[in-house]
């Protein structure tokens, strides 16, 4: 079971992710928490070129080739072994991301990126929990936490507000495996949702 | 005019990209030498992760979005502004290493560089000087100055011959712009063989 969480920054997804896996491991669960970029050490190079920096250090074309890269490493690294071992994965950001983000910012280049992935990555997630926020309090607490990873909060409130409604198309063109969650709710009912969802599925 | 050199790590074509180089600049040409993987301040970023480190750092998948991310981003902010203004660009490697190098490690990948190339980079050079030397007296050399640079290397002798095959294939294949230059000779032979050759199609 491949499960993945996805939103904007500032949306509570990591903090969700991070209690799915805490629930899921309580009741004895297999179950791997990892990340994109990033979820394997060379994956995690290959993040710091993506996420550190200036707005404008890379075209989208060689932005989606880094993704790419990066995601086909944590595919074989850390995905593929731990679900041929029958463990739960659950990620924060997968291949939805690359897809929502440039979409927003290089609709031209859609095609490219699905092609892209049909050619080096392939695999879907069995379920997609997206956490649909309000943008500019999702901002305020990206910014709030200035990481050192700013490089997509720099993009603006704008953005932010073109990758939600890119997030909730998403849901609407793969409502086979998406689940749109209400994030603008206290964390335990969020988290009681989602889990409540995962659980019907598992 | 786009000229790019290839051939097997220690074969010279670095130092004959920059004998051409002065050569040409020395005729008072606008000039531009460059080399693979980097040759722009992304892609030498993306270089590092390539070069530097075990071999088995990267899957041949990965290692093949990695290079063509690092080619697009040489393409996109130093190849192609050059062209654009006229100048001639001499790069040290660029897309057939990627093909000769996989093909000869990964050999049913073969079509899915293509497929990337085709996707992503799509330019060829005008003319390509492949730099054909005895693999263990270029492998010496490589190893002799030790660079921490040494992944390819780090690969073996055997390894070296196949590239070699790989490499004279590829100057069948594209015999219209491909040059096999014999490297077993002396620096100042092999230069001027070089500079007559590409005299003759500027």
């Amino acid at each position: 079971m491949f499960i993945t969480f996805e939103g904007i920054d500032g949306s509570g997804k990591s903090t969700q992710a991070r209690m799915l896996w805490e629930r899921l491991a309580a009741d004895g669960r297999d179950v791997v928490l990892t990340r994109e970029p990033g979820g394997a050490p060379g994956a995690e190079d290959i993040r710091k070129l993506l996420v550190e920096g200036d707005p404008g250090r890379w075209s989208a074309e060689t932005e989606i080739l880094l993704f790419t890269a990066a995601r086909r490493d944590h595919l074989e690294r850390t995905i593929r072994p731990a679900l041929d071992r029958g463990a739960v994965v659950i990620s924060d950001r997968f291949a939805d991301s690359t897809r929502v983000y440039q979409g927003a910012t290089r609709g031209d280049l859609r095609d490219t990126v699905d092609a892209l992935h049909d050619l080096m990555i392939r695999v879907e997630p069995d379920i997609t929990l997206i956490l649909d926020t309000d943008p500019d309090a999702a901002l305020a607490r990206g910014l709030a936490r200035k990481s050192g990873e700013d490089r997509f909060e720099d993009m603006g409130a704008r953005f932010q507000h073109t990758l939600r409604k890119g997030f909730c198309a998403l849901a609407q063109d793969h409502a086979e495996r998406c689940i749109l969650i209400d994030g603008d709710r206290p964390v335990q009912s969020v988290a009681a949702d989602i889990a409540r969802r995962v659980e019907a599925k598992l």
